[in-house]
């Protein structure tokens, strides 16, 4: 066996940054280098920041980052650090092979590097290309079929990108047969609720196929709605968790392994295997350091706790809700500010994002407030120590009515956007970033007013049903009353940041007398596991019966969701934390005259 | 040689309106059969409506495209049209073969079938899924492996989908290899600016690679930002076009062909054959009459003339307005006309769309608006016959500023979002659409407001240049005054609908005292060619510069154009008629801080 020490940089890019995430590569291989490793690896796309989307298709954008590369290998040896192996991810294209009609324009690659002694030593590229979910990528790249293989003391490391993990075939398996000691998985791997487990148990199995240990570093932070949770790990050759790095934060996993020393054999070189997918890969072999270091002392590893389901989406939520402000050149934002449980969420989740002073609450009361709210919203405001202010709508209510005959929904929606235009206006004069507080159930369902309550830069808990509205708000004052000390993503509140007064009340969108979320809608606790299923898992009108959802609320429900599509394409970005965060599906045709047939 | 008497239905689907679908499919055929055809051949995903999105991912979905395809079948035979054979699109799933993590769910194919006798006779599925511009079918389908060769009165008759054209290998190399004695081609090809001449060489082309005549049906219509344009076209296997339908218009195409008579001692099976492109396509033979007709005297050939390059933009623009409205179930549309000469367009666009009876104008005047705006929207109004109302908006604006204290840009904002929630309003009271006034060179600057002016339910002109907007307003009125009878796609107006003085006036947002355009953006001859190279043509700043344009306005434009791209998310659908009609990129993070380098 053979010692190395690797360190894992779990680190938080920008997309397009290019400046800003080459000082975070030399940074942590600084940190990394003081903490005695001998390789250090980033995520993927670590240079350019991901997802790119489309400026993988701007010719001047790749070549940018290809420059940026080679600036960061000789920088890293001007500051000292050129005797570190370091893999990083960024943006490169294909300059060999067929160019294909309707391939992508320019060949572009997700491709890592390593670099060492200022140079750019071996370069391969992501195979197999993910097209489902939030990834598009035939879109963008064309796929990689090399494999480098690197010894470093005397270990062979393969390193492969992200999806490779995901699917069968291809550079996991010619790992197998490269006879390599580790296998290094760069990532950007969006969170969604639950996927640490199964994340965990695919790095394991990779592993045993791979008959390697494996390292698999993650991106942290947040980058418009996706947020990556970091979660980076370490399993052995046999899927033993052996490091695991904190969540939803940056983090330098360092962890020394003991590993099969390379066989002095096997030379430098390009070999081409079947990679069991119908491809070809080729390995490209390359010997930094032939020989096993001296035995050393092993520092005590990593094992971070993950957190619990709550806790974890909460804090992809404000990561999410930080990031977007941070990187999109905001410091503070402003909201509406109801006294119902989504503006108090939104406005707590903002409070620990950015701490209570980048926090402007406007109350709106209009003849429809009711007493409770307006006091409900001061309780709040007063618990957080927000900024706010009070601006009455009436007046301007008025001054619409005065012009225009209106009824019904037409009077409700009115009092919606005045609501909208106050904020926006607040937002233009002062440069906050507005957050809008519609959830998940509302929005499928289409309960809500375009370019009224739905209007703003980013919401925070679109993707979070009421029910698990109500359940975070419960789960956040619970921290605040609990013994030890504040989880590091939390704002440390003295006392109960949202008043149960505002947890326990009846919902309602006030906008005429009376009014309950429940004249429009069925209870909560029946639609949204409904619109789990139908939202979740694509399920058609027969199975959601089947699964044993009321037939006539399925109807009703499937109704509502796919009349609701239109206004859903209108609406601001949110964190994902389900693999379909919004509307039914990721995008339908707004003109489609399909709905479920509804009787048989 | 051998006659054939064939019909293509370039017919207008709705997406997911499969009863509909499939009574057009009776109504052509019939058509075709009263015509004396002897093959009739409908678009790509005919009875589904085209493009399906994330619906083929439904299963439920999926299952009702099989059925409505037997049902169909059936239903010809039961009206006595069982004979003549029938080519239509659908949706289909692939039944054998290996399911792979990341492919589509259900492995949904976009398929053509065979109709006869009240049967499905044989199907197929489009081999090359295009997947970039408006394309995303790597998401959604997987690839077929058959080409299905029918003899029909001795002549085979090969299928294939449309993609099928565009990339080199596959189905058309395999028709090449298996004697067909015509090609038909199925279609779904959206319209985009001069592509009709690209789709005429490419189909005289593949003809002559095939080596016989090839017969391309394309589907007509609006279909949310896509406009189907119809052109469908028969070429000789020479190249030569042989006949041509009208652009924008449902029409059935019959043309009499001489063809080469099949072999009769090919016969019905399967062939595997290599498809030239690292895969295999099985050849699919069957007979349905073997033998040659009897001579029979021909018709003579319809050989539609192309329409001019802006006839053809503005019959898109009145083919995509009128189907969004109808396909979305409005019969009226509302919008703010301001004076200017984007709300004019929209106008006049509504009423060749609708008639002016459907087109209900509001003139919201303000402080800021000069006398011309509002007598200038007072003559559009007369001369086309609109309904209209006036609602000044000084009181409001009064009313929000007796609460808010705003300057500036916020001050402007909230005037352009007073009149959205006017239109908005007046849209929920009386169930009108909303058209949205914005053009291409606005809104990839970021030159409008956020839930103000681009507020709505359809963007008409978004993809139109604002140098575009003059052409085509000055186009749309010579066409009033020209001799002779009106195109089909016009409104019969006795006078000019826009006003001259409207198409010369300086262009003013009007948002405060005597602003002009020409305060925040270059002036427009000089900023379009650069928006679209910017936009279209992906040129990165060094690529602008030496394409001769000023380098400090590259520098202005890029700047402006990057930082819009959050507005550019929130728009409504348009019509598209160049490959990126909107914003720089189909999609790009908000986030990015990726800016092309201004200096070296």
């Amino acid at each position: 066996m053979a010692q190395l020490r690797i360190a894992l940089a779990q680190v938080n890019p920008t997309v397009g940054d290019l400046d800003g995430n080459a000082d975070l590569i030399v940074e942590w291989t600084r940190r990394a280098a003081d903490a005695g490793a001998h390789l250090v690896a980033f995520p993927e796309m670590m240079l350019t920041g991901y997802p790119v989307e489309d400026l993988a298709l701007r010719s001047s954008f790749v070549e940018a980052s290809q420059r940026a590369l080679e600036r960061v290998a000789r920088r890293l040896a001007d500051t000292g650090l050129g005797d570190l192996p370091v893999v990083t991810g960024y943006l490169d294209r294909r300059t060999v092979g067929l160019v294909r009609s309707g391939q992508p324009a320019g060949s572009p690659l997700d491709a890592a590097a390593w670099l060492h002694g200022g140079e750019v030593l071996v370069r391969s590229a992501k195979h197999h290309l993910p097209n489902y979910g939030v990834f598009d990528e035939y879109r963008i790249f064309v796929r990689g079929d090399r494999l480098p293989v690197v010894r470093v003391h005397g270990v062979d490391v393969a390193t492969v990108i992200c999806e490779d993990l995901w699917q069968d075939g291809g550079p996991v398996s010619v790992t197998g047969t490269s006879g390599a000691g580790l296998l290094l998985a760069v990532n950007a791997s969006p969170y969604e609720r639950n996927k640490d487990d199964v994340r965990l148990d695919l790095c394991a199995e990779r592993a045993r196929e791979a008959g390697c240990a494996l390292a698999y570093v993650n991106m942290v932070g947040g980058q418009d709605e996706l947020v990556f949770d970091g979660d980076s790990v370490i399993v052995g050759a046999d899927g033993t968790l052996l490091a695991r790095a904190p969540q939803f934060t940056e983090h330098l996993l360092v962890a020394d392994l003991a590993l099969p020393a390379a066989d002095p054999a096997v030379r430098p070189g390009r070999t081409p295997v079947d990679a069991l997918d119908g491809t070809t890969i080729t390995i490209d072999r390359l010997a930094l350091s032939p020989d096993p270091l001296p035995a050393y002392a092993v520092e005590p590893q990593t094992v971070a706790e993950p957190l619990d389901d709550l806790a974890e989406v909460y804090a992809a939520l404000v990561l999410g809700t930080r990031d977007y402000v941070r990187k999109n050149g905001f410091r503070s934002v402003i909201l509406g500010l109801s006294g119902g449980i989504d503006s108090a969420l939104v406005a707590t989740i903002a409070s620990d994002a950015l701490g209570p002073g980048g926090v402007h609450a406007v109350l709106l009361p209009s003849r429809y407030s009711s007493e409770g709210s307006v006091t409900d919203a001061e309780d709040l405001v007063k618990r957080q120590g927000l900024n706010s202010r009070v601006v009455p709508i009436a007046g301007m209510v008025e001054a619409f009515e005065e012009q225009l005959d209106l009824h019904g929904l037409a009077d409700e929606n009115l009092q919606a956007r005045i609501r909208a235009n106050v904020w926006m206006a607040l937002s233009n004069e002062h440069g906050h970033l507005v957050l809008t507080g519609g959830n998940k159930s509302e929005l499928a369902t289409g309960y809500s007013t375009l370019y009224g309550d739905s209007a703003g830069g980013f919401g925070p808990i679109k993707d979070l049903t009421k029910t698990m509205v109500w359940a975070l708000a419960r789960w956040r004052d619970a921290q605040a009353r609990a013994q030890g000390p504040c989880p590091p993503f939390l704002y440390p509140f003295e006392d109960e940041p949202i008043p149960e007064a505002i947890i326990v009340k009846e919902p309602s969108a006030e906008l005429r007398p009376g009014q309950r979320d429940s004249d429009s809608l069925p209870d909560y606790a029946v639609l949204d596991p409904l619109l789990t299923d139908y939202v979740e898992r694509d399920m058609g009108r027969d199975a959601l019966v089947g699964a044993g959802h009321d037939p006539a609320l399925v109807d009703r429900v499937i109704r509502l969701v796919d009349l609701a599509e239109y206004k859903r394409r209108q609406y601001p970005p949110g964190p994902k934390i389900t693999p379909k965060n919004f509307g039914r599906d990721r995008r339908l045709p707004i003109t489609s005259r399909w709905r479920e047939p509804s009787a048989h």
